[in-house]
């Protein structure tokens, strides 16, 4: 049997520190004389009165979890997050239902940024900064867990970045949680460049803070029901599409960067395929754009590079409806969803590494299948591939197609017709935000899917967030088992 | 270098058999007094001609390929074949392009069944029996191309088969020839059964030998614009389903039960896997159209059957327009067609027993994941899967999803629209037939696109007939070095 006390003193220090968390929106709220500030301090103290409770009632000084109970709680601390994160939702104004209110708290804290909010223009700032806030959370949670928590469970091929940084000849720092408050504490700078370049193009300081809070989690969420389309800046357009990327790349290299050693950051395998990728995405739709649909070059790169990065970094901003650009549009955007950035980033979707491990295992594979009694290594950043590691990866893979077809039939079983339910599965297990088609697209919104797509989304995004496996085993009955 | 003479002289014979085959849509024009007779022994001459040509200037007794030879000798046999078999296309009265008759002959080999001529209802018998023919010859190559060539050259962990053959406690005869000729005879048999069945039924003699070809060679190439929907008749919609089922299940299976050991066919665990899947997704389908869409349910039970197996053995016969289902009808369909039937059938797709693979490893990979120190081995049919198999039906996998990414943004590039790039991919690169939505979709035809899309289907169908390795190695510079 799992012991529980544990994995609930954990959550109840969680849940205290959302508490305490929710205040800054009541602040703000509070600040323009908005009674929504109230919204802010009922859920906040719910929160924290839950949160006291486990503390108390599961004291513990041990906190050598064994392996069940790390896949355990990685997955409840998510689900908990977003469960008291949609209270402030569920009480203000918007009235928005149970469903609709933990939609856009998981979308938030998964840094997804499907929204089912319309009248954002309008909307309290209170209300706007926590969804600002959540996927900001979301964004460092997430790097954290990469770097400290799935690689010691070795999900997906993450055991590939564990003996990386536990390889005394490349490390970073000696404890872990150093690693995780030089990180936080370059998130932070990252975040307020973000923010003052964005104010001093013009966005208000709320605007501003809200945006890079989002933009550096690639998430998405925008104060306005245009996105960043709003405020219609090539300027705003071309600073958010630089940290969308700067949020893709590795955080552990910029603290190497940072400590001196540059080099790595930008010999990196994984840097270098990703700004390739996002490179010929960007200059093939550009001629796209330019020559097949007849629009200036320079407009066309504007909208085509900050919508082409904005999908493939899973952040799901947009400044224009990329849904008229023709079926290649479509189809590229599509498939360049499921990319996303670099493991160790805010990003998701199957990531850049995986696809390095995979075509060098496949190469390797089709030299043997002409010299079958040749040796050959798969390489990965200059070093060995690992066997297992080949195996998980391509695993991996295996489980996202399966996982985007039962979420794909499961919402064209609601009745979503077929760019729907395609575009919706592969935007929610990728958590990158709008989909495709008139209803979901990025002219739209998820308000109008009936309330059981809105569930399956949002265990779609929880499943994508935790790298599949994390989510999944805990449905193996021999996990429940001894 | 690669010694190309031995392959030549074995592509002469394959040509000289492929002539004299094109005497038999010559004597069915000729039996109806048709001009169309001298299309045919047109083509056979130049057929011939260039065959006798290629064996007398390559003669050689030593057939002990390389490994290099076998591949190329491989993708070559079926290159040619399509060219040569285009070739009565192109003279016959139907006008058709180099292009279109390409497009046709390389449908038919590959066992696919799209089509671009309209007024199959007219046209001469010669043509279509040249088509039935193309496909049949497609199926039986196929079958024994699984037994005897792709194990050995271990493309997509086909060598599963390999050992199972060769392992004596399991052996089905001692030499492959003799299973060749076995498995021939028992091809033979299905077809003259199904035929007779068909005729029984009310099919004119022509009609019943012409789909009972296509039906066990899963092909689906049909001797009406209308397809088997033309004849309108549940029993022949029930005879086809069962022939279509046959033809999708391991052919080596039959030969093992004709010689008395009926136990291993009905505990395959790939047969067992197959015709679960493929209830299931009647089941589903069938309660869809009844609740859902208030069809009567012994009429929806025929309809769905038969389109399901159809769509789902990469037939590609169609008895209605399934577009017309609704989203989750369209959505399970498309996924279906990827998934194909049993390695060793006519059937093309992914192949259950790649799932079975996938499936059995990725389960022993989260057992290990909560048991690091466990010891978890994937089993195959009761027997342990070797690592490279679990390696190379993953890298099988990739390659999959690669060249249907590569081929639906291709065709989106080439104007079609989300839809149709998707369907058509998928449907090219699992030699289905039809594609989804209205161009060419089951109720419509190929003709309509661009050359361009045309080519790059007939290559689609030809890296998905060989198993995607056995092509794409050819493209590794490696190949053409040492």
């Amino acid at each position: 049997m799992i012991d529980f006390r544990p994995l609930l003193f954990v959550i109840g220090i969680l849940l205290t520190t959302i508490a305490v968390i929710m205040c800054l929106p009541a602040i703000a709220d509070g600040a323009v004389d908005n009674p929504d500030w109230q919204v802010f301090a009922a859920s906040a103290l719910i929160t924290l009165s839950l949160g006291i409770c486990l503390i108390l009632g599961n004291r513990s000084d041990d906190f050598r979890f064994t392996i069940h109970q790390a896949f355990l709680l990685t997955t409840l601390s998510w689900l908990v997050i977003a469960l008291f994160g949609s209270l402030p939702f569920m009480f203000s104004n918007l009235d928005l239902s149970f469903t609709d209110a933990f939609f856009e708290a998981m979308s938030g804290i998964t840094t997804t940024g499907s929204t089912v909010i319309t009248g954002l223009d309008f909307a309290p700032p209170g209300i706007l900064l926590w969804r600002a806030l959540l996927q900001w959370l979301g964004g460092i949670g997430i790097i954290v867990m990469a770097i400290a928590v799935l690689p010691m469970l070795r999900v997906g091929g993450m055991q590939l970045f564990h003996m990386e940084s536990s390889d005394t000849s490349d490390k970073v720092m000696p404890r872990a949680a150093q690693i995780a408050s030089g990180i936080g504490l370059i998130y932070v700078s990252l975040t307020l460049i973000c923010g003052g370049a964005l104010w001093l193009s013009g966005m208000s300081g709320f605007q501003a803070i809200a945006h890079a809070m989002t933009t550096i989690a690639t998430g998405g969420f925008s104060t306005s029901d245009d996105s960043v389309g709003h405020f219609n800046s090539a300027t705003i357009d071309a600073i958010i599409t630089c940290f969308m990327i700067l949020g893709s790349m590795p955080f552990v290299l910029y603290l190497q960067a940072v400590r001196g050693n540059v080099r790595q950051l930008v010999t990196d395998s994984q840097v270098l395929w990703f700004l390739s990728i996002a490179f010929m995405a960007v200059a093939t739709l550009t001629v796209w754009q330019w020559l097949g649909n007849d629009v200036a070059f320079l407009e066309a790169l504007r909208y085509v590079s900050f919508n082409s990065v904005s999908l493939m970094t899973g952040t799901g901003y947009s400044t224009a409806d990329f849904g008229l650009w023709g079926g290649f549009a479509v189809s590229l955007l599509f498939f360049l969803m499921v990319v996303g950035g670099c493991a160790g980033s805010t990003t998701c979707g199957i990531k850049i590494f995986r696809f390095q491990v995979i075509y060098a295992t496949t190469k390797a594979q089709i030299e043997r299948l002409m010299q079958p009694h040749g040796v050959f290594t798969p390489y990965y950043n200059r070093k060995p591939i690992p066997p297992d590691v080949s195996e998980s990866v391509m695993g991996f893979f295996f489980l996202f197609a399966l996982a985007f077809t039962v979420l794909a039939l499961g919402l064209s079983f609601l009745g979503l017709d077929f760019l729907t339910s395609m575009s919706g599965a592969a935007s929610a297990i990728a958590n990158v935000g709008p989909g495709m088609g008139e209803v979901i697209g990025p002219a739209g919104t998820f308000a109008a899917l009936p309330d059981s797509a809105k569930w399956l989304l949002s265990c779609g995004m929880l499943i994508g967030r935790l790298e599949l496996y994390t989510v999944l085993i805990l449905f193996a009955p021999s996990f429940w088992r001894g």
